[in-house]
């Protein structure tokens, strides 16, 4: 489908009251974003949204339009706020009610006697949409267009990631390097934009941290070429070593 | 300003390369909005974005005509990278420039010998900025009109709050209740649905959890109003009794 070095990029929206409280601290942004990098995919916009129809609605179809992929994560589970395949539906106009397969799944993993309404629920779906395979815990996520559905509990996301490696079409892979400094952000800055104003394919990004109570700086580039980023890091090691800044090695 | 009993909400934009691209976890969207809560500020919209002006400015225009409070985080340090301040400067259409307050706080935090360019870039935003003192580290955020321009660093985050609180005008409180059951959501699902309808005005969440190795539900009351979250507690309680489900203890 794409080619090899296109673009291709991605959005993800989280769906879940519980994120947005403060209760749940998110942790499949980094998941995804990790997972999909691997693939040549830049999630380059993340929006994370109440269980609420209407922003669901909204959020997806404004966002589907504009990124090659969407991921949203939450809300296809059996209870009442499980309100995210209803609102795909709803989105891209489909028939919302049960799917075929999905029953199957779930009445096979669960036997006919435990296959409550509760259950049931998570069948219920945009009808013709393709099934994400849950190895964890039954239930499946689904494919409408370029719309991944996962489920918000990060163990059981992560489980079915491994069947979507081969539907994802990625670009070039985007590689980085990190150098770790002991020192601080703003004794680099200027050689740090000259460094970038001279790699202007590279993303060079620059971020302090305290570790074992000592002050350092990771400087990270980014660029989908390996060649780029060896000549943007030999730039910095030069300047590192006039400056006299020591290297932190990294865990 | 805002009367005690109107609803308050607020959303965050969180600005960094480094967690779009999981290579750093957020946790500052769980920190603001606990602290929103605390003042009656419902957090309804994160957006994370790239490090990039046309994404800052866009999302910074569409979400502060329609948020009572915008919160940013991550770019008002002193590299390249950092290009917060400039862009909500042009968002609003106001000067960027040396702030002549910050200018002398940071001057006199580091000392004239010491205060580098890097340095006096954490001094350039709109000029006629209100600024948000910085216990930890010095340099001072900023608020344009409903926009408070925040670190990345969680730390220092979290140190800057405390001077803001009196400028925040929360409305009511968002009071909630949990309770956590030895189940599973599907046994559950139905009972939680009928209380949902029966009390419209408290948000009930339903969150599967694995604790211990063990599985459990826990259910979130949300509202404002007091009494009508104890009277769904015990609608909750009586089902959970009837089903014969056991109550976990809450550590």
């Amino acid at each position: 489908m794409k080619k090899a070095n296109k673009k291709v990029n991605a959005s993800i929206i989280i769906v879940g009251n519980e994120i947005l409280s403060g209760r749940t601290q998110d942790v499949n942004v980094s998941t995804l974003s990790k997972w999909l990098n691997e693939l040549g995919v830049k999630v380059e916009e993340v929006r994370i949204v109440p269980d609420n129809e209407t922003a669901i609605i909204h959020t997806v179809n404004f966002l589907r339009k504009r990124f090659n992929y969407i991921f949203t994560t939450g809300g296809i589970g059996p209870t009442h706020d499980d309100i995210t395949s209803k609102s795909i539906a709803k989105a891209f106009k489909l028939k919302y009610g049960k799917h075929q397969e999905a029953h199957k799944i779930l009445k096979n993993y669960y036997g006919a006697k435990n296959f409550n309404i509760g259950r049931q629920k998570m069948a219920m779906m945009p009808t013709k949409a393709s099934l994400i395979l849950n190895p964890s815990s039954g239930a499946p996520g689904f494919i409408v267009d370029n719309v991944y559905c996962l489920p918000g509990v990060p163990s059981i996301l992560k489980s079915m990631l491994g069947g979507l490696n081969n539907k994802i079409k990625g670009g070039k892979k985007i590689l980085s390097k990190t150098i770790s400094l002991q020192t601080v952000e703003s004794e680099i800055a200027k050689s740090l934009k000259e460094a970038q104003n001279k790699f202007k394919k590279v993303d060079i990004g620059s971020y302090p941290f305290f570790r074992l109570g000592k002050i350092g700086v990771s400087i990270v580039m980014r660029s989908t070429d390996k060649k780029k980023i060896d000549d943007c890091n030999k730039e910095i090691v030069s300047f590192v070593k006039r400056k006299k800044i020591n290297q932190i090695s990294k865990k």
